[in-house]
Formats: C-alpha cells, structure tokens, sequence
C-alpha cells in the first residue's frame, strides 16, 4: 500500500553489487566463526566473538536498507547454508514481502526454516491476494489458522482469490480498489482521497461504480487533476473501458496491456459488478514467469530449480524429460538396427547418417518455432494456414536442394562413390520436407486440441526427424546399393 | 499524448476476432472482384461494383473503430496482397503509430509500399524518440528531410535518441517529461498542469528540477492529489529517486523496474540533468522482444521473420544457422570416420552410438539453461561457481549410473552381449560428465568475455556432446573389442 518512491538508492542498484557486499560480508564471518572453532584459546574466543559480531551487526544493516525484491535476489544467488543465515537476519515484518519475491523453488527453502507461528505472522502482514499466491507453499494448518485469523471480508476474498487458476486474470488481480460515485464532483471525490490519507501502488485511475458496486466507468488520476473540481464525476469520468473478467487467460491480458500501454484496469463479474483490478507490475511479473517457463521447458526442466538444490532434487526435477528422450532414442536405434545388414555392407553410411537427422531436426526447429510464434500472436488463419504450409515447403524444398549439393559434395570427395552423393542429396531434401510437414503439423494439431504448441512439440519432432531421417537415408541407400559398392 | 482510456472497446478486443472479422470482410471483396473479372455482362457488372465497394467501405469503417495495436496485429497476419489492401484503407495519419507497433519484418513490407512523401507525413507525426524507433528502416532521404523539417530542440533530440543503441535505456526513453520547481506551492503546481490541459500517457509522477535542469526529486500524482495546496513543491517531493542513464543497460533497467514496481522513472545524464524519462510501457515491449529474440536464436532464426515472407527470403534468414549445424554435423561425422573399422567388426555399434550422443546433448542443455539463467539473474559469484560446478557433476554421475542401467540392459537384452551392456553405461555417464562440464563452463567463459551467453551456446555444447559422445563410445568399444565379439 505504501508509495515506492523512496526505494534508498540514489540509482538503482545492481543485483551484482548487492550480492558481492553480502558474500564479502559472510566470507568475513565465515572466517571468524573457522578460527573460533580451531582456536580453543579463551580470551582469543572473546576478541574473535567480538568481530564476529560486529560482521553480523554490519549485514543485519546492510539487509535493512535494501528493498525487499533486492534481499529477494541475495537470497536466490546464495547457497542453502548462506541463504538460512541471511534469512535469520531479516526483519520478521518484512519475511511475508521477501517471500512472494523470491522463486518458487527458493521460497520452499526458506519456508522449511520457519515454524508455524513465524509463517502466521508472515502472511498476516500481506494483502489476501499476496496470501493467495504463497498459498500454494504454506503448511495446510497455517491456511486454516490464516482463515481464522480474517475478517469475514478478507476471508471471502481470500478464498475466491485462492479458487482462481494461477493463469487467469484472477489468480493476477489484487483487491486495492479505490472507489467513488458518478453524482458526486470531483471536489466531493478528492475530499473523500485526502481522508484516505494514500491510494495504492500502480493507481493511475479510479473506479465509479453505481450503489449496487456496478463499473460505469474510470477516473482516471489525470483527469481529477486536470478538471475543474465542480464538474460532476459523471461528466469527466471514461465510459469505455478494457475490461477482464476474472476467468480471462492471464497472457490474453497481458497482450492486451502491452497493446494499450495500460497500467491498471477493472476486473468485473458477469454482471459487470467490479471485483478487482489488474496492474502492470503483476502483469509484467507474468510475462517474464511465461517466458522463463517456456525456456526451461524447451531445455526439459519441469520447473524451475535453485541453482542450489540437492544433487538429488535436480535429478528427480530433470528425469522425466531424459526418460522420454531415451525412449525416442531407443526408436531411432531401432531403426538403424533395421537395417544393420545395409550398414555392414557399406559402412560409410554410419558415419554419414548424423548428419542427416542433424539437419533435418535443426531445420524443423525452425519451421516449429515460427509457427508456434504465430499461434501464439493469433497470426494463423483457416484462410492463411494453407498459404504458411506452402511456403515452408517451399523453404525445404530449396534449402534440400542447397545443403544436399553441399553433403552430396562432402560425401563423394570422402568416399569417391558419384551414387553415394546422390543418395545424400536425395536423403537430406526428403527428411527436409518431413522437418518442414511435421514443424507446421505438430503445432497446428496441438493448438486444434486446446493445448500449449510450445510444450514438447520440439522434443515429437526431433524424434521424427531422427528416426525419419535415419530410415529415409538407409532405405535410400538399400534401394541403391548396387550402385554404391 | 493522449489518454488511453477510450479504447472503444467495451471489453478488450481478442486478437483473433478481429482478423476474423477483416478475413471475412476480405474474402467477400475477393470473391466479389473475381465474379467481376469472369463475366463479362454490363449490367452485372455495375451491381457487383456496388457491393464490392460496400465491402470495402465496411472494412473502412471496421478499421477506423479499431486500436492502433490491433490494426497492428491484423496487418502482421495477412499475406503481403490483402496486407498492403488493408494498409491502403488505413487513414494516413495513423500511419506513423501504426508503423511503430508491427514487427520490424512487417513494417519492412509497408514502408516498401510507401513513397517518400506518404514516409515523412507518417513520421511527422510521431514524438522524436518515436521517429527514432522507426529510423532504421526509413530511407535516408526521408530521414534528412525530416531532420530538416524539425525545429532545432527536436531536432537536436532526434539526433541524440539516434545515437542510442537499441538495448540502452537510451534507446527507450521518452521525451515526453512534464517539470516543475521545488519552490512553488502544489497549488500553483496544479494551475500549471491544468494550463498544460493534458499529462502524457504513463505519467505517475511529475519531475522536480531546478533552473539549470538537474533533477532533484519527483512529485507522485498521488501526493499532488492528496497533499495540502499551500504545501512547497520541495517539501512534498519523494526526493530518494530510482534513476536511470541513457547507457545504462536496457535488461538492467527492465530488472529495476520490475523489482521496483515502477510505472515511470527519470532519465538523467552525469550531471543528473533529466534529458528524459523512461516508461513502463517501454520496458513491457523491451521485455517481450527480448524474450521473443531469445525464442527464435535458440531456434536458430537470426531475426524476426514475417510469416509471409518470401521463400527466398526466409531461407536467407535460416541459413546462418543451418550453415553452421551443417560443420558441427561434418565434424561428429568425421569422428565416426575414423571407427569404421571398429563398426565394421560389430555393426550394432552404429544403432546403439545415437543414444550415447542424444541423451549427452539433453542432459548438457538442461545444465546450460540453468546456468544461462542464472547468470541472467545475476546469481552467480565466484564463491558460489565451485558449488554449482560440482552439484552439477554431482547430477550428471547420478543420471549416468540411472540412465547407463537402463541403456546397458537393453543393449544386453537386445544383443545378448553382457560386455556391450557396460561399454554403454560407461560411455553414458562419461559423456553426461562432459556435458554437466561443458554446460557450466561455455555459459561461464562466454560470460567472463563479456559475450550474451544464451546466444549460440547450445550449438556449441551439442557440437560437443555429439562428437564427444561418438569419441567416448565408439573409443570404448575398441577398447574392449575382444570382449564384444
């Protein structure tokens, strides 16, 4: 609720410098606390438990004066032990704020090392959307004591908030609405601001809503300054609005930001009853979760990891991918195991079949990452869909003609034989094609079933093209052995 | 400069209903414009005439209705005919912002369509920082003619938001800055403002400078709205401010304003002179190219691509690229060269190497994406680097003694080789230890020499793991060749 304006820093500070002012600090206290274990000296003990102190006094003020989303990042970048001590360190007034900061995977750490009441105390210092989002990782006995705790408002909002999927409008909006009425002037409506004494963070428009709690329209802040304060609110106030409603898919509603530079609007029920409203910092928080998450799934991370979890975490966190990759690994050895008696008799061609999955996957990529772009912009049309298919045909076909002179050249200069350049050639404009048919196919079928295209589409497609290639490029060869031995 | 409350839109516009909408309307106009051209009657044809242009003046009116942004959004989904149609039908002056929000592929294909005249009235008229967005793809000419058609501030402002590289706050900032003095009263402040008649889009707060123009605090709307009349500008102003300057790093300032919750912040040089201010809207659109670019150069895409290009376009823009898969395939494949003999003796060797190769590459991408990323977050430090390292090896050598079972035993039961079983463990973890190795140090060493670590490190480590896998297996087999056969 408070204005963020004096953030303590002249500039802006660098996640780099905050985290080196802190290791060098620990380092310090790390040394002392060695030397106090290995030394059994009494009065040294003393002088040394004096400097230690010191070390701890000197980071509990140092933490102090950072903004929480800054501690947020020391802790994320410190290893579990480090990260315990820092946490210890913090103020108990600020752990609720520090932790809807941090990564999941970090916030998991830190929860472990707090018992039931210092969690209570945590969530008690949040707004119920704030408490809605740490939900998720609180102990089920510290939810039930936090219900208690509400009032009957805040209860019924915190268990609609926690009822929202958290990639909906609902699970992003926040409950710091400021309303005021149509019939009154703006004069009326500044009084009533002043006696609220501030507005919340991101409050660049007011809400006007009728006695039953119905939008009829924004103020925004602009105009309240700008106006004559005898005009009636009615008069200045914006009538046409974007707005969300609560069940709205989360990424809709970013676009919708990004494309009408907005920095809050209202979020309305069925009977454009306002519940809500959504801000660009939440907004910007999910963009940057998006496509954090689309990197890690491209690479085959379940979710998102402490670089300092367990070796035993980490493994159970990227299993599921490498299972699935051994089995189209299994497929295409299978393959090739097909044709084992081709190979044996010229065995050049285990040498020269990488390189015909290689491309094909590589060039499928390609194909696949443009198409799901555009699924995701809403670029793709029934009416242009045939259109995209054809070109990248087109792209194929070209590209199979060019790169397959250039390995057709490769393989004959190796191995002398004009017919194996030819299968080469003929080989990688085949699994081209394939690539370019399943880079467009692939997305096109996930998005007519209503799922995410980005999400192990790359991973089917390797495996076609690998296993694809493989038996284009044997079969090529089996066809034309005569003319290759 | 205008408010962006009246979208004309009750709820904001889906991306997909609009293209819909002007598909609809473009397909009629098509099928209108080939009944006219087949026949040949007189008559018929004057009535087709008719509603031909009833089409057209519909989706007149539909554009005309239609956000910016969204006229954007079509304009990128349309084939290159009905792309320029619509354009043609755009009104002129909404040609500069509308040139602003397309794709830079998309925007190279309308300024084509533009003459030099129809260029420097779009330009005219956006803001300088604007013009400055769009100057990379105008013609030289219309850039000099602009440049002469401005007076000497914007000019002088043109120029220095030219001198900015795209990825600086520099390149993001505005001009769009409203001042006032700290001595004044908030009352003579808001008379200002009201003189003023409007505040730019995304203002949140006022900036306070003295006479020469350096910046000494920022005055939130919220404190001129709820604060005294008869307080001083000075004694009112938040005066701890987050700054920026126009070197700073664009990703720096986007990291900034989302740990801060901004919604707008100064821009200032040295000598903390304000030369301008950076917004929230820019940095949303900073944040989503920046993850997008990520998105297509892991792909292998060097730019943006209009879906629509041409094929010889797009196979330009691929071949980068493919050109350079193509060596790291050329080399893996000269590594099996040199085993021939090896796979002569028991050709199974050739179906079961690309599984060592594939799962090595996987596992070592995971590793790499992790490490890429939390290096983008600032995380790592050299204390902590060592720790990381051997965790990472620590997984690695978990996955090898799992997966090596799993790939062992059906090797085994595949060929009844107990011996091949553990060439093919060995050869798995070996190579999931070179790719844990090479996943931390190439993001590190590419780092160290200041070089963007997500941009070509996964070609370099699968280049690695594949050869390297090739080695490591094909090496092993030899090795222990008389117990294989």
């Amino acid at each position: 609720m408070a204005d963020n304006f004096d953030t303590g820093n002249k500039a802006h500070d660098s996640a780099e410098d905050n985290l080196n002012r802190v290791v060098e600090l620990l380092r310090k206290h790390d040394l002392v606390t060695r030397l106090v274990h290995k030394q059994d000296m009494p009065r040294r003990d003393l002088v040394e438990n004096l400097v230690h102190k010191q070390n701890l006094t000197e980071l509990h003020t140092l933490l102090d004066d950072m903004h929480s989303a800054d501690v947020a990042c020391v802790l994320e970048a410190l290893p579990l032990n480090d990260r315990l001590l820092v946490w210890d360190l913090v103020k108990a007034e600020r752990d609720g704020e520090i932790l809807l900061e941090v990564s999941d995977a970090v916030r998991e750490s830190l929860i472990k090392a707090m018992d039931s009441d210092e969690l209570l105390a945590a969530a008690e210092t949040l707004d119920t959307d704030e408490i809605a989002d740490l939900a998720p990782d609180l102990p089920k006995d510290v939810i039930q004591d936090l219900l208690e705790s509400l009032d009957t408002q805040k209860r019924a909002r915190l268990q609609s908030a926690l009822s929202y999927p958290e990639d909906t409008v609902g699970g992003l909006m926040d409950y710091d609405i400021v309303t005021i009425r149509a019939d009154v002037t703006l004069e009326v409506a500044l009084r009533y601001l002043r006696r609220l004494g501030e507005l919340p963070e991101q409050t660049d428009k007011l809400f006007v809503v009728d006695r039953n709690g119905a939008l009829q329209g924004v103020m925004p802040l602009q105009r309240l300054l700008l106006r004559q304060p005898d005009e009636k609110v009615a008069d200045v106030m914006a009538e046409e609005v974007v707005t969300f409603h609560a069940e709205d898919d989360a990424s809709d509603a970013a676009n919708a930001f990004e494309r009408y530079d907005l920095v809050s609007a209202p979020v309305i029920n069925a009977d454009r009853h306002l519940i809500g409203r959504l801000t660009v910092n939440a907004v910007v928080d999910h963009i940057r979760q998006e496509s954090d998450s689309d990197m890690l799934s491209i690479a085959g991370l379940r979710e998102e990891e402490d670089i300092f979890a367990s070796v035993w975490k980490s493994v159970q966190n990227r299993w599921a991918w490498l299972a699935i990759n051994l089995v189209t690994a299994f497929v295409a050895s299978r393959v090739i195991g097909e044709f084992e008696g081709t190979i044996e008799k010229l065995v050049a061609l285990a040498a020269l079949m990488p390189i015909i999955a290689g491309i094909g996957g590589n060039s499928g990529n390609q194909t696949l990452t443009m198409i799901v772009r555009a699924l995701a912009l809403g670029q793709i049309h029934p009416d242009n869909a045939k259109k995209l298919f054809r070109k990248e045909i087109g792209v194929a076909f070209i590209n199979g003609l060019i790169w397959g002179s250039v390995v057709g050249i490769f393989a004959y200069l190796l191995y002398g034989k004009p017919a194996l350049g030819v299968v080469m050639m003929g080989a990688l404009t085949l699994n081209l094609l394939l690539a370019a048919f399943m880079g467009v196919a692939i997305p096109a079928i996930m998005h007519k079933f209503g799922r995410d295209p980005a999400v192990g589409s790359s991973v089917l497609l390797t495996a076609v093209t690998d296993s694809g290639g493989f038996f284009i490029f044997l079969g090529l060869a089996a066809l034309f052995m005569p003319y290759l031995t």
